[in-house]
């Protein structure tokens, strides 16, 4: 059995993670942190785990929960992670880290968008991006994996083959996208209050939003940029607050390059996905929407060519608590030990 | 493995019986019946099982269907499995009917509560009643299992340990419960669209509701009353619709005897459900709340007595379409094929 | 025009009250309380105000602003406005009080339900409880009106006719009340996030309501009781919340007196509401749904007799910051200066 | 008084002309027409008017309530009013149609797009396109008005300054829109269910939404070109549907030509919009909210301008039963008829 440990476990990813990991084969918990609940039984603070989880909130105290533990999951607000990390931990445990600490590979672009200053910058270039389908040989040999950001796995996965093939204009990428409310996080915010959010819809972090220079990380390799020597392409991504509890849809736009069909942007999502286990692909003309993910690992990806504009419509559904956030998590961590890719992760979606 | 088949596969607890049966290790589905969808892809209906099930949507042929299953369920509207049922049927294979066709004793009352002819008489009396904490042992050996009703389930369970113990003046009884609107299946009628439903709660049925006689016969069984000889008990039974997809909640009010106290009430419930797995008794004082069971096969049960009416206030909550439906149908099931009971409904509540 | 003073305007009772003496044809706001916001422009608070309030919050000098203003809303927690009332105040100006700290006549009451010393009883007596379609006549002379709670509002309402006219069994009163989520406030805690509220029901306050003395104390002066020599209807009130932005529907139970027909209950509906503006009676066999009164300040009731238990199940719907704060407020106003009751209130329900 | 007849007053946006014209001060509604519901009561059809609305629902004979009627506003289905105009209704009342029938001024596209036979194409050339703050002066000679749908009131007015002053590559606009689920109208539709549509988001009609042809055209003439003679703004248009009741937001992408700054943008919208009463500006760097238009008449716009792809990235939001149907139609009917155009439309935004 995997000994995992999870720091930040009473957050909606922390306890999303809660959930699958006590339905996995192949791992139990040991540790369940929180700042905010420490010594307080964990059943008092998600009373769904009545009765499934007879443990009390832990410290923070990474270097003894790694002793303890073969897999820490670190489910925490930017820059924990960062200045925690060390040897010591790293020799003992592996680290698959929910924030954004090890997701971008220049500390400038970091500091820039986090406003952060990051504490770990000598383990930046070992940390792996955690985006399974993309990255999996070297999530495998992995010690940090940084897991990707609910929308980045939703824009990412949605634009990668059109981008890898060249089938777009890489200047012409515009992501719009919208996220359930558990997205925002379990903190007293009165944005968040049920009376502000239901009934209504509203863009936010407009040409600001954090997972932008995530995406243009990962595009830039894809198109084979040399994004570490200043070479990147440049997206617009919008986010919007949708009253929902979950989900993640990313509707993205592009020009196509001269000539490109849908059959092409067919063939291309098959080249790249057509084996993988939670990309289910819905073919031309066909969009996804997110109450068919809810509670599972999937991500549905369908689209369109306006033959009009000369543009493809594409966009990408999954649970953003899921695949947005723990089960990649989950996935990475069987990737890390070696298991099929799908243990614990034979989620069927709920619906309704 | 057992061989299933469902009648009604396209209505929401159908489907829900489908979620939960790819999810058991010992069944695999034999048949996907849907009077609207003969011959059309499962999965086009529901899209959530695209990539989960490959199959079309067969007919209602139960003869034809108890041939090639082991256990039939009928998650059909009132009349259907009574119209059908016949030898041929039950000799090949068991039935488990969630509609109301075999769930009162009593020809007269269902005739009068559903205005439906019934037209299998002969089999009421063997059917036995699908409530399995209270009907464990006569489940095991049965050929027809009557599911019971989402709203009953919670409310019998909530009170029988209080009937039972003569804890309660019976004759006091009050339901209030609220649903979520999945219970109101998936039929396109005005009353049930979004912007209907949205931003409201409503009584319905009142002092009408079917439910009730399927109550009031099993809380007089409790009471040691003979029911089929016209001895019952007389309760308030009160649905409201709400605006969310899953879970019940039956808040019950009724008088205390003399001298009953919240101990007492404390005792009966851990009598009566210390050992069941799937009731979660939350004590005196605390109260469910139907997020904290979505998903899940559980029901929460909590109370408190107010010392200044000397009554009792408990509360029941369960995911409608699980322990109200289709799980407790697999629990049936399990128990009819001698299986834990638990078997595939090891679902860990999804929050949020 | 009257001049109207706002203390507590950036919570949603406050606001309400904006909104709707802003489309009052005789009353001017002339100070925006606000204890969080002082010297932030109320628009930027509540945007849907941009361009419609161009003022600033202003503090909570309850003593100024008697000098400004004609009328003060106090939209405040508990104990507020009796740690501040004073002669000075009521010879300036007007109080309408829609906290509860002079809803109740006994300060022994209002101290152990709410857990607060009472700053000022000597004012407890001649304040008036604003309930206008039963007080009406004392509300017109009165300095201090304590306008009732939302779930009091729809509780009497939709009881008094029965309890006054002798009708039921007092000792049998059962309300089991349900609530959209603005009557939680403003306030930034994680029980009113969306992710907590939406897709879920909970009962709260079980028999310890803070409304319930209130309810009863009404009632028992409805019964002709002699309610400050100890005599009192008790009755049991549970509160539960429901995933909607406003509306309150209560379910009423109780036992009817021998011989008590369903004619008699539409008779007593008849008698003492027929003439009421805001009243709609929808007669035997029609429930309410707080869909139907959202935006207004009507109160719609209904009710049937159950001729198996011989109990009256009535309920009542009305929009907890109309008719269950600002409205009634509004109402009250009206009839403090001798306008027509409707004035500013012909709102006619916003659907869907 | 207006004499006004509504012919489809039971569909969601003819329901709210009803609930606007009743607090008009200068309108009447002198015929409750329905296809659905004749000879019903119009008031149980949609309880909220109980005691407001005494009137049954007719029948659709435009030429009878053409002479009852001042104007007749047509909330029905596309080519009704196209299939009943004529020269004896026009010369008795004016015509104020919904629906899509005489807002493109091409019969090809309009047959194309809809797939329908335009049956009155003569008066194509004299309808006049009712988005009021446009096209004020042609309005008020009109017999008949076009009233814009409620995607395109949206997208044209946030789009508007930036086209007709040029500002923007017109060849590069992408339009993503979200929609509240009265859009979808009344009919009993399996998509439209409760939970189907609750805890989902989805994107529709992609590349193919009606709505597409009457942007361009509109955008068109702002730009100046001659779209009657094949000229036309090509644009991508996508809607989305959202759990909630009411509300559109339109998030419109646009590649700025060389050297346009923020500045200019503001310049453009206070140039057009600046004494408008129903737009209200939110500038640079805010962006609008559904919550904080619903019940009104407003269009909030904001916008802001990414350095790093040279974009802006404006939006619109309102509410789609007000400013995009009911709203606009009644400020049509003003401008007719020689009122302000505020007249009855004064609504404060209800929140929440």
């Amino acid at each position: 059995m995997i000994k995992a440990g999870i720091i930040g476990s009473t957050g909606y990813a922390g306890a999303e993670l809660v959930r699958l990991l006590l339905q996995h084969p192949e791992a139990e918990i040991v540790w369940y942190g929180s700042r905010s609940y420490v010594d307080q039984n964990y059943a008092d603070i998600y009373h769904n785990m009545f009765r499934l989880v007879d443990a009390k909130c832990m410290d923070e105290d990474m270097e003894r929960l790694s002793k303890e533990a073969d897999v820490i999951f670190t489910a925490t607000p930017q820059g924990f992670c960062a200045s925690m990390v060390n040897d010591t931990i790293l020799n003992s445990s592996k680290i698959i880290d929910l924030s954004a600490d090890f997701r971008l590979k220049k500390i400038d672009v970091y500091e820039r968008w986090y406003k952060l200053e990051h504490k770990a910058p000598q383990y930046l270039k070992e940390a792996v991006y955690g985006l399974c389908e993309i990255n999996r040989d070297r999530i495998r040999g992995a010690r940090i994996v940084a897991n990707p950001g609910c929308y980045t796995t939703t824009s990412i996965l949605t634009l990668y083959p059109l981008v890898k093939e060249g089938l777009i204009d890489d200047s012409s990428i515009i992501i719009d996208a919208k996220s359930g409310t558990s997205g925002a996080g379990r903190g007293a915010k009165i944005p968040n209050l049920f009376c502000e959010v239901n009934e209504s819809i509203k863009p936010y972090g407009v040409a600001t939003h954090r997972h932008t220079p995530e995406i243009e990380e990962q595009l830039s390799y894809a198109a084979g940029l040399d994004y570490m020597d200043g070479e990147s392409i440049l997206i617009n991504f919008t986010p919007h607050l949708v009253p929902m509890n979950r989900g993640i849809l990313a509707t993205c736009y592009a020009n196509l390059r001269d000539g490109v069909t849908a059959d092409d942007i067919t063939a291309a999502y098959r080249k790249y996905y057509a084996e993988e286990t939670f990309i289910r692909l819905l073919g031309n003309g066909n969009f996804p929407e997110t109450r068919w993910v809810e509670g599972s690992n999937f991500v549905d990806i369908g689209f369109t060519v306006d033959p009009r504009t000369k543009r493809v419509i594409a966009a990408g559904a999954l649970d953003n608590l899921v695949k947005g956030a723990a089960g990649q998590a989950v996935q990475n961590m069987n990737l890390l030990f070696g298991l099929p890719e799908d243990t614990g992760l034979k989620l069927v979606p709920v619906f309704p």
